[in-house]
């Protein structure tokens, strides 16, 4: 990655397919952003990014011109941008007008953007959650993590989160109101702590790490167990990904794993709107961000999700509001 | 295992909870056993086996004294069993009278009993395969797998299955209507030949072997692909399973990967017999049957499963019906 200047014409051009002009305020650090720069996995996401363009990502913009009769001059949205001061986007990637400002704007790239909607699909409809189950998330403090576990907690189960500092943990126990947490880094059998975390065992693991942790997941999971498979942070740096050997556990444990692409939810977004707002407004979710100024401190944004030094959801504020 | 020879009394005990005498006349030799006889697995199915007690396993028998009204003596049965001779046994383990004899019963231990079941809940349960989707089934020549390919065919699919020798590979291909069929232990890359048979992809990969196989498949798979997990014999003997590494497929195919045991599915037999018996008389679907004579082959004959001597479902025949 490298920051390019240059002078761009803040005009929408004429028979373009792209019909939005807009200015970036906020552009959003998403892990799956490095499986586009390795894989070119064009069906994952649309726009996948390629070497000498813009890296592709979700993002929140003001309109500046619009050529679509559903968009106007000063419209915020968020959606599909790219990592520029202006964007030329097109209405047929996903894009959302926002329509409530009374919550921070940034919130469109995290609790009330992508990440929110991927906790939301991946806990609740994917799960089906009943009260009293034991719920286990790894990367617990990260934009989505975050998220499953207070949702767990409004739907009366027992949390536990993982992650990799002592920061993250005291952040997940006593902000963020998940039952336990623990520091994975600290622990040398990862399956001797999901046993005394979850003596009777995980009805629902939360995947967003992969790896050797997926594989200690597997010997602890109860009969009916559900793991959504939202990510595999862990693995995406490797070039050989770690081997999971347990899955046989699947079959003895009558398991579902289910890998899901929000994008594939996004006609549920008015309802998950209309469940996500009151919560916010009345302070019973909390959100963390991780806000880096500039767009030239995007790369290291970016690269810092994969080392774990960022806490919370990690965003760059392109301009001021 | 060992064979004992000893005398028993051909009476129901008093005052038992095992309300049935019955005379064992087939065995069925199923790759599950192996767990049981190692990890102790005893919520996988009831009444598991320990060293000093015959093997637990399904059969068919004739009943010949009863304690419960549902039975009475002269009945046929088929479900759990012991390996012996003669067996008491339990209403409350699976039982299931057999009331369709113009058929072999030796069909109770495959195509009409368990391994019946679980290639239709597998299938049709789990999958809901629709016309024109591509199927893959590993170990298909097998009790389960032939039945899975033959489903697939009724239901419009294309399906390609994987066996270990060439006799079985003609079997699939010539007998039971697979469209395609190869032999795994020829391929020394997995990938490159499921490239070669579905150059589309793959939308249903009915698991029956794990490790290597799975992980190949998983390069190969369809957006939204399912994988129900019935087995992973090849991983059942190691001391240590593979490594499965391209699960960050599951998020990109937004892949449903489900574990299940059958017996969780008995309500749907009755609906199941509706479905097979016709298409079984009619001569629509074939089941290839293994069979060895008398309980002293049996030791030989479950071991065989997993070098794949067998050729179809494997079963011991104790007694002339």
């Amino acid at each position: 990655m490298h920051i390019i200047e240059g002078t761009v014409i803040l005009k929408l051009p004429e028979a373009s397919s792209e019909v939005l002009l807009i200015k970036n305020l906020y552009l959003s650090c998403d892990p799956y952003m490095r499986i586009l720069m390795t894989q070119g996995a064009s069906s994952y996401i649309p726009g996948s990014a390629s070497h000498s363009m813009p890296l592709t990502g979700y993002g929140v913009g003001r309109v500046l011109e619009s050529g679509h009769p559903d968009y106007k001059k000063g419209d915020l949205v968020w959606g599909i941008t790219k990592w520029e001061e202006y964007s030329l986007v097109s209405s047929d990637q996903t894009l959302f007008k926002i329509e409530h400002t009374d919550v921070p704007l940034s919130y469109y790239t995290g609790i009330l953007g992508m990440p929110g909607m991927t906790a939301y699909v991946g806990f609740f409809e994917l799960c089906s959650p009943k009260k009293g189950e034991k719920v286990f998330v790894s990367a617990a403090s990260g934009a989505v993590g975050q998220l499953v576990g207070q949702f767990a907690k409004l739907a009366g189960c027992y949390v536990v989160g993982s992650a990799g500092s002592k920061e993250k943990v005291d952040l997940l126990k006593n902000k963020l109101g998940f039952d336990e947490a623990f520091n994975y880094k600290e622990e040398s059998d990862l399956n001797a702590a999901l046993k005394r975390y979850f003596p009777e065992g995980i009805d629902i693991y939360f995947e967003n790490v992969g790896g050797k942790t997926l594989d200690a997941v597997l010997l602890n999971m109860r009969s009916h167990g559900r793991i959504p498979v939202c990510g595999m942070i862990s693995q995406y740096n490797l070039s050989q990904p770690e081997g999971v050997t347990n899955l046989a556990n699947l079959i003895y444990k009558e398991i579902k794993m289910q890998g899901f692409i929000v994008s594939q939810f996004y006609p549920l977004y008015p309802k998950f709107l209309e469940f996500i707002l009151p919560h916010i407004r009345e302070g019973k979710i909390a959100y963390v961000e991780d806000i880096v100024e500039g767009l030239e401190g995007g790369p290291a944004a970016l690269v810092s999700l994969f080392s774990g030094q960022n806490l919370g959801k990690k965003i760059v504020a392109i301009a001021p509001e």
